[in-house]
């Protein structure tokens, strides 16, 4: 448990006195140069990717038609430490270091002695922690010579990242969304195209399919390996992509010093493949002080009722085969509104943090976690993405759980984005439309 | 002309060195305690509201039944400043001070020696200027024991900033929307209801009618005084209106100084009603070094093609008379993207300052606009609302005007809302289905 603060930050008694800080800015000559590789760290080693034909663990060249050399590097190495480019902090620092933020009028809601921080990673262009990702990405193939990406989106949010991204590094960029989402976010295509990317909805040759991620990642996966000047680009779930999301949890650590706090007793993030996840609690993994939790929707809950084995990362069986949780590479989850968690299996990183008990996982319906972004929405003022709902709705519990017990508790989670192009789920929520 | 400044943030040449500072955020201690009071200020008085029946100078009592009376009394106030209360800057925390950011990649894409600076009133929760002055008005009403408030809304910018107050101090809050904004916009509906207020479209006794703000404006008043536990909130043009936005531009100049600026050469906003014009212009009125400019629609030419003279502020005429810049108050615009700015009066400080001299402005056909708003998106990247995209395109002409003189200039403007929720303008403008 963290001491009280002394810091600005306090909350004395009932009410905020004036003045006091609830954010921590820091300074953009902050941002973290290196990102935080934990493979070397992890409790139990995570087995190799397999080639989906021959199931022998893949080689740097088998990744060389998807992906440059510079991120299969990355993908494979256990070197504590990445540099970041200074070309790519140069982009990430249009937003970052995001906003840490103290949620006081969520706490005095619900009348809670814990003290609820969260990482604003809402700020960012695409509006959401994405790009932390899709900035790099662009950059190492572009320094490669491709002219090209091709991806999956769910929600849309990993989609409009790297549009967003391409538009930086002029590349051309083909998205494959997931249909549900597609029909239901209109607004998150035209976000792709105004950033210059082209977007259809996936499966391409079943229209009346609702979709899902392992099939969208199947399309974009065929697209690229057809094409000699393309390269796949994954949002998601392998070790590069939540390399690039530590900046995000290294920033936390460094803002909750700010203000006053000497550590979090637990650090929430939800997850569909575990990257905004990651990206918070990994710098955390070795201080067994702090508990980590994941949070997935209970109608995709690949950590709290899937399998722990090799898995085919797409549908069609084009993609790697990784050691993760999974529900099977067939599972087509219902389709909720967090689309960005309709996934079937999950990073292995995670997957090997949840089986060792480092990290703990619960899943909740989606009618549970619209309920806590509404109250998040009357109380802290700004609207989360749905995804961002299932963080929220295990801060909420994990508070009122520090209530029961009378007990002092320091919360951070990831607000990994807003739900501004998400209002038609809220529409469906509040008009009583919703199912779980 | 501002100094080159030393500072972090100065360009080099052709590219950003690493490391350097494009972002200077104020910390939220350093939030304005006081309200700037241009009034006593004005290079020709204002002339004084009147009464919609009797055309006599409206005294407070006559304002009694749509306002509390602290807005009154800093509706009529000759004092400098007014101080915030604290508790309004303990709401106006959750996202102030607002960054101070240099647009050096538009610079450079547009290879101009002009140093381009902007404040982005776009983090709001609200995602616009608006919950300036809905924050404080909500407060004073609530201080008042008002229990309801009306409101008029254009795009829905400033129907979301008053259901957001609204729903911080318990009040109910009925938005009338402008019909052509209701049916273009869905979602800005939605987020004002998960705020909980409710929203109707206007004119409510038209229904095929495109509508108008000034028609949006006489549905609203007619309910706030048909009702006496309801007062009327209206969200631009009027003296206290302005007032509480002199944030904006207050801490503009702290941050520019913090960005080595010793003061801007000119100061861009767009202008509807004159709000966000007029909080990042007015403090810097006194100086006579810095040139202001206003940019409005060339479909709603209030300042550029409009009459100096006393008229109704809504179309039926029940909102008092204002000396103004008009195009008649039975003036209805075309539906253009930037409901915002649809109004056919303007600010009776912003029409003063104008017919002065004092202010310069100019108009825009909607076009022109959405080509700047995109430019900025592919170069900046984030989305702009329309409103905003108006003072992006003056932008970028002052920034080539320095560029054919060979002349350093320090550009600041107001970045008063994001895109987000106007995408189907950007979809209708990337499909050439926009009209002039």
């Amino acid at each position: 448990m963290g001491r009280r603060p002394s810091e600005p930050g306090t909350v004395e008694g009932e009410t905020m006195p004036e003045g006091k800080t609830m954010r921590w800015n820091l300074p953009d000559t902050e941002l973290p140069t290196t990102w935080f590789n934990v493979v070397p760290l992890l409790p139990e080693p995570i087995g190799p990717p397999l080639h989906p034909a021959t199931r022998q663990p893949l080689g740097p060249d088998d990744l060389a038609p998807l992906f440059p050399m510079a991120l299969i590097a990355q993908e494979m190495t256990t070197e504590p430490t990445v540099e970041i480019p200074g070309e790519v902090l140069d982009v990430l620092r249009l937003w970052r270091p995001t906003p840490l933020v103290r949620a006081t009028r969520l706490e005095k809601a619900l009348g809670t002695p814990a003290r609820i921080y969260y990482k604003d990673e809402s700020v960012s262009p695409a509006g959401s922690h994405k790009p932390n990702t899709a900035v790099p990405q662009a950059f190492y193939n572009k320094a490669e010579g491709v002219a090209r990406l091709t991806t999956e989106t769910g929600a849309g949010q990993w989609g409009s990242a790297l549009s967003f991204a391409c538009a930086f590094y002029g590349l051309e960029c083909k998205v494959y969304m997931v249909r549900a989402s597609y029909e239901q976010k209109p607004y998150r295509r035209v976000l792709m195209e105004t950033w210059g990317g082209s977007v259809v909805p996936s499966p391409v040759d079943e229209p009346g399919h609702p979709g899902s991620l392992g099939a969208a990642i199947s399309d974009a996966v065929r697209d690229a390996v057809g094409r000699p000047d393309s390269h796949y680009s994954l949002g998601s779930v392998l070790n590069h992509v939540l390399l690039h999301q530590t900046v995000i949890g290294q920033e936390a650590k460094a803002q909750l010093a700010m203000a006053g706090e000497e550590r979090p007793d637990v650090v929430i993030g939800c997850c569909g493949g575990g990257s905004n996840l990651g990206g918070i609690t990994l710098p955390f993994v070795t201080d067994p002080r702090v508990r980590l939790l994941a949070v997935e929707p209970a109608s995709c809950p690949t950590l709290t009722a899937g399998r722990y084995e090799y898995d085919f990362g797409d549908s069609a069986g084009y993609a790697p085969m990784l050691l993760m949780y999974t529900l099977g590479h067939d599972f087509v989850p219902p389709s909720i509104h967090a689309g960005g968690l309709r996934y079937h299996g999950d990073s292995p990183i995670i997957s090997a943090l949840v089986r060792s008990g480092r990290m703990q996982a619960v899943a909740y319906p989606q009618s549970k976690t619209f309920e806590a972004a509404i109250t998040w929405a009357r109380t802290q003022g700004t609207v989360p993405a749905p995804e961002t709902g299932h963080a929220i709705r295990a801060v909420i519990d994990e508070a009122l759980a520090a209530k029961e017990e009378g007990a002092e508790r320091v919360i951070l989670f990831n607000y990994s984005g807003h739900g501004l192009l998400d209002l038609s789920a809220y529409d469906a929520y509040l008009r009583g439309q919703l199912v779980d």
